[in-house]
Formats: C-alpha cells, sequence, structure tokens
C-alpha cells in the first residue's frame, strides 16, 4: 500500500517540479501580486524561477484558477502568518474546487518599512496607507511613533506604496510595505525600517500545482489535508485527530474553517509530519477518508526546515509491513 | 464547587446586565462602527441598548479598551461569520490583554445591497468599495454582474458607502454595505439588493463587559475559554479536548489562533454548551486548568438559539455531587 | 487483505471441520475429562462427535498436547464459566506453545446433584467430594442444607462421584456432579437436584484444532486473541483497546493472566465480536501486531448465539476498501 | 477534598493497625489456613502478629467474614502469585458483601519441597497431595522427576503434606508444600527442595480490616478498587481505564471477574499507584464513581517495595488546589 523506495531524489515527477525539459517552453508561475511583495521573495527562492515567466496575480482565487485552467503551472501564495495566522482565502481556496496539489512550501522573515514621498518626516504622517494585514503586524510601532496618523486601507503593501507615486497622494502620506519595493522604487524615501512589532514575524508560502506523481520522499516531509468535520457523530474532531494519534503521526498545523453553509460547520485545514508514502501516514490518511470520507488529500512535500521526525517502532514502515504480512498469514492463501 | 441553584432569572449581576439603577447615568456601550454596520444593528437588540448611549469605536480593540478603561459599561464587536469564519481581531483581543468577559451573544442576518450615487447603473460600475469580508461574500455577484468592477478597499461597508458621497468619488463608483446604511442615507441610491453569495449567511455578535458576576444559568447556555496549546506535551490538543469530552461536554466552535511568537504556536478559542455553573463544565474548566494553566474564561451567557443540551445521567450535577460525597467518605473527617 | 467473499458456507476447510472424508479414519476427538463430565456434553453437541472417537484427557495441558501431536483431530476444553470466570488452565495453554486455533464455541447450561451411595439422607452427609471450581457453585445451598458437611477436593466432579463406589469410601461421603454421571451410574443415589446457588449458570467450551483454513465468515462471528502487555510504553492497555475500539470492534470478553514471569506482567485473553476476515476485525488485528508484535491469532469460529453485530458505515468492508482504494490513487502507479 | 497533610506516620488509624491500647485485649488475626501456609508466613511479617492470637480460617470467606463478624479484627489472605494469577476466591469476596478494607500488603517469596514418610524415594513415589495451584506451579518439576506419580487434590499444601501422617497414607505418596510444614514437622523427610518450575514465584497477600480511618498517605502507596463494568454504555471500559489515564494514575494491577450473573457481565479489581489522599486518585476515584456508581473502594495502604511514582506537574496536588481556586474565583462568591 505504501512506497518502501521513495522515487530518487533526482528524478522528479512532473507536479514537483514544474520545469520543462530543454527545448520546451519556459515554465509559467503565478503569484499573488502585486510584484515586489513577500510573495513574489517567495516564488524567488524556487529553482528555475527567476528565469522562468512570472505572472502576478490580483488574488489567491485568480492565482489558483490560473493552475486550475493550465494557464500557469504552478502558484505561489501565502498559507499562514506567524502573527496574523492562516490565510484564509487560501486555505479556502485550495480546499474546494478542481483538485491541486502543494509541491512545495517556502518560509519568508516578514520585515516592513516605512515609505513616503521624499521629504516627509515621520512626526508629520497623517495617513498610513498598507494592506489590513500590515497593519495588524506594525500597529504597535504606529501608535508610538506616529500616534496621529491614521490606517488607509490598500489592497496590498506594494499598492498602497506605489499610490504614493500618484497624483491623489497628499502631504502626510506614507505607506508601510516590504523592503523590496523601495529597493525597486528610488522614488520613495524609506523614513523607518524593521517596524514589524514581532521581530521574528515569518510567512509560509506553499507552491501549488495540478495533481501528479508526490514530490519523492525525502525524509523530512510535510502532508496536508482538509478535513470536514462529519456532522452525523459526536465527537468527530477527537475522532479525527486519533486517526494521527494512534499512528503517532504528529500535527503541525490546524485551523478550523467554516465551509460557508452555516454557523458551527467546519473543515479542518491540517498539515503533519511525514509523507504520504510513510505507512504511518497512509495509513492515518486511509483512517481520515473512512470517519470523514470527504478528506481532501492536498499533497506530500518536503519541509523547510529538514526536521526529520522521530518515529516510533510500533509506527515504522517496518511494523506496518510486519503487521500485514502477518494478518494476510492468518487470513491464508484465498483470502483476497 | 458548583452552584446547585442558579441565581433567579429577575436579578441579574452587573456584568450580565450593564444597566444602572434608577437615577444613575445612563449605561455606556461601544461597538464596532461607525454608525451603519451589522454590529449596530446587533447592539440594538440587547435590552436597554437603544435608549443608553452609544459610542462607534475605529476598531475591536478600540472597543474592549474603551471597556477596559471603564468609559464603556460594554462592547458589541462581532466574533464569527458563517461564510468567512472566526473575526481573528476579536478573537486574539479578548484573549489577551486584561480580562473581560462575554455577557451576552447575538446573531445578526447578512444582508448586502449595491449603492451608488443616483443615476448609475449596474453595468457602469467600475469600482466597488467595501470592507474585504463584504466582497468576499458578494464575489459571486459581482463577477456575474459587474465583472469588469474591481474591488476598492474600506475600513468598513459604511465608510465606502458614505465616501461616494464625498467629491473624491468618481463615476463608476458603487458601494456594499448593509440596508440600513441605505435607509439612513436617502441620498444613496441602491442598485441591487440581497447580492450576498450565500443567502443564509449571519455573523455572531458578543457583547463584551468586565468581569463580575456571571450571568445566571438558564440551562441553554454557553461558554467561552481560550487555551493555550502547552507544548511540554505530545498530544496537548487532543488532552484539551478530552477534558470536555470526558465530561460529556459538546464543543461548538473551535478557532486556532497564532499566539504571534513563532509559527506553530497556537491557542484555540473554543464555546462549548453549559455554564461554569453546570458541575461538568466546571469540571472541564478545571480540568483545562491543569493541563493548560494560562487557560483564560472568557464568560457563560445564555445562548441565542435556547438549544438546552442533553446531559447524560453520568455528567449530571448529581453524579458529580454523588461523586464528590462518595470520595469525602471514603477520605474520612479529617480530609481536607 | 481481507476476504470480501467467504468461503461458502458447504465448504469448510480442515480446521473448521475436523470430519475426514468418506471411506477415511474416525476423526479423533479428545476432551478434558474424565467422561461424565460438562465438558464431554459439550463435545456432544459437535455434529458428528457422537460416530466419533473420543477420548477423555486428564487435564486441559494433556488434552492440547493431544491436538498439538496429532493424535487428536480437536479438543473440547471449558474456557469459561459465568459463575468461577475464566479457566486459567485453558487461556494459559491455548496462549502459549505450538499454536492452536479456536474451530468452535458450546455454551452448556451447569446444573448440579448430590448423590451418594444408596440409603444415604441428606442430614447425614459429613464429607462432600468435588471439584473446587463445582463446590464454589453449591456453597450457599451446602451451607444452608449440610451446614456440617466438609469439602473433599476431587480432581474432577465425575472423578470424586466415582469414589463413592470404591471400599475407601466411608459412611456419610456424598459427592456434586454432573447429572450425567447419576444417568449413567444407577448405582448412585441422587439426594438432591439443582442445588447450584446461581441458577442460570453455564460454562462456555471451545473446540480447539490445529492452526488451518479459518471456518468461513457466517456474519455472527466471534474472535480470540492473546495479547501480552508491551511493558516500554505507558498506556498500552489503552492502546491495545483502542485498536479495538477506532474500528468499532466490541469486545465480549476480556481477561488478565500472568505470564508467570513476575508480579504484573500480564497478557489479555480477549474475544471480539467479528471475523479475521471482516475489514475492521483484519485492520485491529494489524493494529495489535503493531503495538503488541507477540500477539496470538486464537481463531476466528462461529458464535453459539448467532448474534450479528450492528457495523457502523465507517467502519464497513465497504469503508476500508473505499478507503485503500482513496489512498492507492494519491500515491500513483509506481507505489507500492 | 483532598488531605494535603496526611496524619503523622506515628500515628495511624485503628483499621490502619489494629493494635489495641497497652493493657487492651491482644488482636485477633485470622488467615486463610491451615497453620504452615505461606499465608501464615505472610501474617507473620505485620509488626506484632506474633505476640498476637493467630486464628487459622477454612477458607477465604471464613477468614473475612470474621473480620466482618468482628471475632477477628484483620484477616491476612492471598491476593495475586505470579504464576496462577489473580486469587479468584479472594477478589470475589472483599468485592461483595459489606465492605472492608486492605490495609497492607505483604509479598512472600513461593518456594516448594516435596516431603515424605521417611524411606520413601523419589523415583517410587506414585501419588503426590497438594493443592492444585502449588501442583500448577511444580508441574515441569513432576514431569521431569516423577514422570509417574499422579496428583492428588488437596484442599491446602499443609492438608496434603500432614495427611501423609494418617494410617490412610499408602507406600510411594509424597506431598508439595511450603518449607515451613517440614521444618515444624520433623516427621516428615524432604526428598527435594525448590522444586517450584518458577524459581522467581512470589504471592502477594493482604491484610483486610473493617472500614476505618485510612493507613495515612507515605508517598508509595497503591489504592484498590472494584469497578463494575457498566452495561448501557459501549466503551465502558475504555471509559473507566480513562479516568486513571486521564489523571496521571497508572495501574499496577487488573483483573476481570464474572459477577456471577451471566457470561460476559464483569467487575475489575484494580490497583493504581497512589493514595485516596493524592489529589489525582481522589479525582479519579470521583470519576469511576460517576461512570460506575457502583464503584467499590478497597483501601489505599504503602507499596512493600516503596516504589514513589513520578507524578507529573499537571496531576499534582498543587495542580488540582489552583485548578479548584481558579474555577471558585469564576463561579464568585455566591457559587456552591
Amino acid at each position: 500500500m505504501t512506497a518502501a523506495s521513495p522515487a530518487p531524489a533526482g528524478t522528479p515527477g512532473p507536479a514537483a517540479s514544474p520545469a520543462p525539459a530543454p527545448g520546451a517552453r519556459r515554465p509559467v508561475y503565478t503569484f499573488l501580486g502585486p510584484e515586489g511583495t513577500f510573495t513574489e521573495a517567495a516564488l524567488l527562492k524556487v529553482p528555475g524561477a527567476r528565469e522562468a515567466e512570472r505572472v502576478p496575480a490580483p488574488n489567491v482565487n485568480a492565482a489558483l484558477d490560473a493552475v486550475r485552467a493550465g494557464t500557469a503551472d504552478a502558484a505561489m501564495v501565502p498559507i499562514e502568518n506567524s502573527v496574523e495566522g492562516g490565510v484564509t482565502a487560501t486555505l479556502d481556496a485550495i480546499s474546494t474546487g478542481p483538485e491541486l496539489r502543494i509541491v512545495r512550501e517556502e518560509v519568508v522573515p516578514i520585515t516592513f518599512v516605512l515609505v513616503s514621498r521624499p521629504g516627509t518626516r515621520v512626526a508629520e504622517v497623517r495617513r498610513i496607507a498598507t494592506h489590513g494585514h500590515a497593519w495588524a503586524q506594525c500597529r504597535g510601532w504606529a501608535a508610538a511613533n506616529a500616534p496621529d496618523a491614521v490606517h488607509l486601507a490598500a489592497s496590498s503593501t506594494a499598492a498602497g506604496a506605489l499610490a504614493l507615486l500618484e497624483d491623489t497622494a497628499q502631504p502626510g502620506d506614507a505607506a508601510i510595505c516590504a523592503p523590496i519595493v523601495a529597493e525597486e522604487h528610488p522614488e520613495l524615501e524609506v523614513l523607518a525600517t524593521d517596524i514589524g512589532d514581532n521581530p521574528g514575524a515569518v510567512t509560509r508560502f506553499i507552491l501549488v500545482s495540478r495533481p501528479g506523481a508526490l514530490p519523492p520522499r525525502t525524509g523530512a516531509d510535510k502532508t496536508t489535508v482538509a478535513v470536514p468535520l462529519p456532522e452525523d457523530r459526536p465527537g468527530a474532531l477527537m475522532e479525527i485527530l486519533e486517526q494521527f494519534a494512534a499512528r503517532g503521526v504528529n500535527l503541525s498545523r490546524i485551523e478550523s474553517r467554516p465551509t460557508g453553509q452555516y454557523l458551527g460547520h467546519y473543515f479542518f485545514s491540517i498539515d503533519v509530519d511525514g509523507h504520504a508514502a510513510d505507512a504511518r501516514v497512509a495509513d492515518a490518511l486511509a483512517g481520515l477518508h473512512r470517519v470523514s470520507p470527504e478528506t481532501r488529500f492536498l499533497g506530500s512535500y518536503p519541509r523547510t526546515d529538514g526536521t526529520v521526525p522521530e518515529v516510533a517502532a510500533h509506527v515504522s514502515d517496518g511494523a506496518f509491513a510486519a503487521a500485514r504480512t502477518w494478518v494476510e498469514r492468518i487470513l491464508g492463501p484465498d483470502a483476497g
């Protein structure tokens, strides 16, 4: 049931790396735009992405739909922020609609700068344009350093910064954005750096592709699933968690999300340590499918931190194989 | 340990109802503003709120801080939306800082209208201003009926609508807001009604006060807690859930939230059926405090839907009282 | 892994029924002797046993060793008494040594008679010979009706009765035995009937054979295992029980037995509802083998009471098959 | 609810030590007789027992009934043998009828000798009288050294030995008994020593008294309970075990026993680490009483091996006290 020997690292399947054969067309990556966001920074960490075609998308849904439609080979989107939590647009979009697969993750440190048109001082700032998430992460700095400034909602941190260059900008306008934007736009002046309230803030991004062969097992992998909470049985959430606990599979992330049907109707977005080709993970997946048949598998892929989980003897691949052999011997040659 | 007889319904404690004694000053309610949002509609459902002083707050934190500072007696803020999920600003704000208590919940159906300055037709709409949450809930309608319109981020649905009345508004501008805004501003024209993608969408709001006597037990109550995930023990989430399961206490909501310290560091915001004065809930709270000593109690209050949970015999108040008596008899008169 | 279609009822394997082909030698059954015990009564309920060769064995070990050595085809031994509990000699003997398989169960009502040489009255009885188990089940009657009589230990109820016919018997000697002994030995007088303290007492017997094809699945089956308690993990007993609970497999008997190595070193003898060819049972067996690799499978066989267990949808054969297919599709064609 | 400070070790309650005040009558101990058994050896280890009145009882029930009736202050009876398992007569007798309390345990190594009338050689032995339990423990030695000898059931090991001195004894008769019998009866010749098949075999005995103050908490204690399996809820056994697991209370013994009503109707005899005055044990007892109201408390008493269990922080007395205080503060001064 489970692959004892992962595919050799040198021969990834098509989904694991959308890189085309020599001579073929350049791969197309889309990402949550506009250019100059942390998401593009995450994409640039993917081998080959600098040489590939990179298409910003106006929102997460548009990025994923481009992959589904085949106009992009893969999409880079944020999934989790150490300060703000799960990126709900992503969690929801990958869990519904035509199936997609996460083939890679990237973690990017989040640092913010305050920019304005040249000549503005921090004390003169009256309006700070930025995305709500960025505002939430710099609120403490703003209250301490620009207490009179109000927040102006922007559709992205880059959009807020670039609007400063337009005619509608007023004196006292500033923006909070990623350092990359200031680097690429010298006409913006950096008033303050590292203004995030949480110095260690990071965002985790995922590279999403169409279903295909799984990225090969590395030993330090992560598996993501979306599990609707079955409603016909009390204690269903514990039943779901027990599928992992009983096989020694560790959870590294769990988010509850409404299905949108009515209050209290959830699905859970879950990351676990291990690869679907690990016997304990494969067995847990089978258990999940039984208790919640609409469970969606969203991918197995290498962890960026390379952490190899400890696997107890009784949930090792060997233990599962020995158990299967033992039961088959009991059932005899006539058994299915 | 647990109150066998709830306080009579006619004599609520101060926290349960911030209404002052006759002759005293009017109570002050704050709410997530501006006026004209669903939050104000929720507040107006509270008995006495129409006669009380009502102060809009610019954001959830400001509303709760007014309660903490004593400048408001209670704050109405959204906590959960059937489409968008938990309101993370609220979940986070009530779970940190000086302690607060939820004393009441209200559920309000969410319906949206498209408004503009008079004379605009839907087909002419080019920009739609609204809050991101509202946009998310009308995206389907917009794609079908105003495919060329782009979203303009607004700090609230009301703010987006009122901006249409300012000089900076351009032809083709429209806004998505609550019906109440259009009613109060006849100078806005309603282009379309009921444009939400989920006809049954509702938002749940909570009335938050300073700690005080609990609202009396009604038999159809809800209790809210914030439980940090202990990190020193594997399987801690299951251990938390077992505190409820072992006492037959049903979960009606669970949200994971990052503490903001680093990826994977969570707390859980949980609603359960029952009142802290129910023996099974009190015992579960004690268990939670043991496994996660930083657990925060956020209130016991009546459910709006009046649903009375079924309580199995072995987790009834009587079973807990009998068990306590039995153990005390074993330990003898010298014990405890 | 699990047989979707049980072997047709008309073609049992060799182990399920030791009956030979026409013209072959008569099957040989051994049983816990001597003749005239409840065990022989249980054996006579097996189709064909009346015509077969029946060899009494001096004790349970001898009976099972005859099967192991091939001098008997099967052995009937007691395993559980509704009053006295598990028959420890049997529980221990089938759980160690060369493997054996339970292929059938029989339940026999236990009734006792008091016998003596003709002419003795109950009031004159001074010594009552019988097996310790029988004495334990008639102690109340004896205290009430023959308060001055002492118990004389006998190696079996039949032996105690037959000793009355020997020269060493003294006046005032009596014996407690099964009715069958009195019927076959008219020279014994029945002083009292139905003298057991528990009128509904029954003993369950098992027919034990060498390993072979399992008796076919009937839908109302029982599976027996012996599971050593792993010592290297706390909570191991719960881990064992969870293998059944997680698959909706109901326990109908559990006995703890010392392994004899030191105090606190146990194995558990367990009966569950269902057949090893049921997917949920096969999966639970595999789980048991992982958590306690020395787990011994002792057979799947029809229940005498014909009770068909209710099987929830998520642990049906269909749910297991669908889950396996789903995981195999995820792993792709290259997966083991 | 739980005693924070155990009674000082120097002032045991009456039940903990039946020793009378100076000048009062000598205490009376009964034990499973006859004299010369391992049970008497266990009793003699109790401080003061050598000077007390010691009355052998014909069986376990008689010993316990003497305590219930007040004709004995305490009874020493076997409860568990490392080879044969639980002593079912004791497990059943202390779990039914008027309540009793275990106040002490003793562990005695079990060694056997073969005795006969002088002049017999092992090779000449034809019949070996002994109790069934002793026979079971020397069966291997007998098969190897006296293969032609048959077992003669005796009501106790001492009785079998003493019968050799009576007129009815025949040439070739021998007995298996405790060394103490041979020491006290020089007219018996010891043919072989240490003939038990398990050299490390031990039996655990308990001293049973009427209910009274518990023996003081020592930190290395054991608590015994009898828990009927509730029948109205599936998974009840796991629910029972979870009462201990959830409070970090370790099981050191579990035996299933039939209630005698019908097949499959059980109670469980359970030993756990800890004293009823430990908060985690008291809380587990309360939980047991809820899930199985007929649970019987059979005593808390010092372990003979003095092992102090590791107690995790979240189940320490301090954690329970802090949790209770926290909940009481939530419920406010008006609560229960």
